[in-house]
């Protein structure tokens, strides 16, 4: 899933990602909650409306960036009052407000308020920790039960008699619809939001089984991987990763959340990881950094300055079909905004390719090892 | 002609210009002689293969620019000398030298190195520098002829044989192409670029009369009016253009550099202007400042932050088809890189729909006047 922050994949338009076959963003409670504002959002007909996106749409639940952006949190039982980056001004998040915000934006998945777990910690802070995220999960469960007719669209939706009929109901330049995870498209019906829940419990994996129990228990259409990717070595990732996946049921969407590199995104395929998430795609693009069938470019590089080929001969975007790699060396090292959005589509084409390459490995009963002679995997 | 400095119209990639029917756009020589400089864009085959763009492109003189951007010149007889902006190394642009870098840059249309007369300034500074200007223009023909084989394209180049086959030479995604000014397409031939002398005689209607005809007197295929929009009153722009076209010959192009308004490329077109240039629309578009066919409209205003209908109901832009005023505001208040993208391609849409709409009324023989009543023109 490409990360849409601010309801934005940072320099591409809407038609672009279309184009590049992405199914499925993210977008980022905590900053949507702080600008534009839920109800912003919600009187546009929520995110798809707001910014026009027909397919589906994540929100993440808020907690990772309260926790990664703010050191003046205050964490209690009921949970978490924090300061704005942008102002200073305070606000609080609690498992029932992380929900009024994710119904309010009316993404196709939600995701559960829970504690990640700050790296390293010891054993009884992680236990306290994931046990307080278990029973956020059991609240925002019971909020969504009880709120979730208040999505701004489908047929049941309180709010689908509201009378602003955003532009973006025209949208969708290529008409070719991807089916929307859980939404009824018809707007008719039940169509309503699922939540995830989130399993955390550190490095440990005792803790990681107990926390997927109790969130299994609860009970959730989906269940994710939180607390990961925070410091930790990559093997032990993987191995935590791997330990956690043999709890969650195999029938339901397994969320890896903050990964990864293209090959880790392979590797984690490879353990049964369903979904993933990671800024790195369009992160690294704004510093130049380039995901290619050949390795890594840095397309800062002097030596890139005259060279007339295409930055991947094996890609077939708009970029590798189209531009120099002196052209895209100059651009950056210009500073031109061009160089933003070409090395983004680039990488986002990367990736997106990289996973219909490990949809398609999956359907033919193979593992999906095409990868591994791309990337040398660093020994453990 | 949309105005591209460093090779890119800022923020836009080139298949989005094709789609919006730029025909022609404009590269700034002084910048692209600091970066990336002649060399290698003349190995890349020059602009047209550097940035991949299959239409027509005009360079200018360099002279505007070292005169606008460097307080330290020193300008004498036989050329201007000038520290970049850049690292302050210290550079020397001649008439020679400027043709030079546009031979080696290879744009369709190049410029002769003229003085861009400072405002105000007495009449004997007006016509000294009219008389070195003119006499520039003599010498800026004479080494465009004597050197004109180098430029990196065509039959007659000394440069054919270069080995380099850039990636843009299968660029072009629509495959619509736009004959260009003065090339054989067919790169057979005498094809070469074509060079405009330029005039100038600041706010004085009978030095421009002067230059005008010493400018036609040496020769040139096009005539530009330079040295105006410097800071003059629009009432006096618009009198010097009207005096100073009278001059000109009716069957060559004629370019007004450096404007303008919607409503004043309507004007000068009106006059009989065939060429403009500005970077308006796509300044104005970074600034979220947006010409719409009900007037002005500055997105970042807060009374946009809800408004769910489109930026301009009358344009058929892939902007305007689908994103709400309320997402467009939401991006510029976020400083999202989108706002700029998306800004730009409007603001772009509406200039070229706007000559798209003279050159149809020139077609039927009617006044461009379809303007008039969306702009009040402020009274002299």
């Amino acid at each position: 899933m490409p990360v849409g922050t601010l309801a934005s994949v940072k320099g591409i338009p809407q038609d672009t990602l279309e184009e590049l076959g992405a199914q499925i963003i993210l977008g980022n409670t905590y900053h949507l909650y702080l600008r534009p504002g839920v109800e912003t959002v919600r009187r546009m007909g929520g995110l798809h409306g707001f910014m026009s996106w027909p397919r589906a749409i994540l929100t993440d639940s808020g907690g990772f960036q309260v926790f990664s952006l703010n050191e003046l949190r205050k964490v209690s039982e009921e949970g978490v009052t924090f300061r704005s980056h942008l102002d200073g001004s305070s606000h609080f998040f609690s498992p029932e407000s992380a929900m009024e915000a994710q119904i309010g934006f009316g993404a196709d998945i939600i995701m559960a308020f829970d504690e990640c777990t700050e790296f390293p910690a010891d054993r009884e802070r992680v236990r306290a920790s994931m046990e307080m995220t278990a029973r956020w999960a059991a609240r925002s469960k019971k909020y969504f039960e009880d709120h979730k007719d208040g999505v701004p669209w489908g047929g049941s939706s309180q709010l689908s008699a509201v009378s602003h009929q955003p532009v973006s109901s025209r949208a969708s330049a290529d008409g070719q619809q991807i089916p929307r995870f859980a939404r009824n498209d018809k707007g008719e019906g039940d169509a309503t939001q699922s939540l995830f829940g989130i399993v955390q419990g550190g490095m440990d994996r005792e803790l990681r089984r107990e926390s997927a129990l109790r969130t299994i228990e609860i009970g959730f259409p989906g269940y994710a991987i939180g607390g990961l990717s925070v410091g930790e070595p990559r093997e032990l990732t993987r191995e935590i990763v791997e330990s956690t996946l043999e709890h969650l049921p195999a029938d339901k969407p397994r969320y890896l959340m903050g990964v990864g590199t293209p090959e880790e995104i392979v590797e984690y395929a490879n353990l049964g990881v369903d979904m993933m998430d990671c800024v790195l795609p369009t992160r690294a693009a704004r510093h130049g950094l380039l995901f290619t069938s050949e390795g890594k470019v840095s397309i800062k590089q002097a030596r890139y300055a005259q060279d007339p080929g295409p930055l991947d001969p094996n890609c077939a975007c708009r970029v590798c079909q189209r531009y120099a790699r002196a052209y895209l060396r100059h651009l950056y090292a210009s500073n031109e905004v061009l160089a933003q959005v070409l090395n983004t589509i680039h990488n986002l084409s990367f990736y997106l390719d990289t996973m219909r390459r490990v949809r398609h490995s999956i359907r033919l009963g193979e593992e999906c090892g095409f990868l591994s002679i791309v990337w040398s995997r660093p020994k453990p």
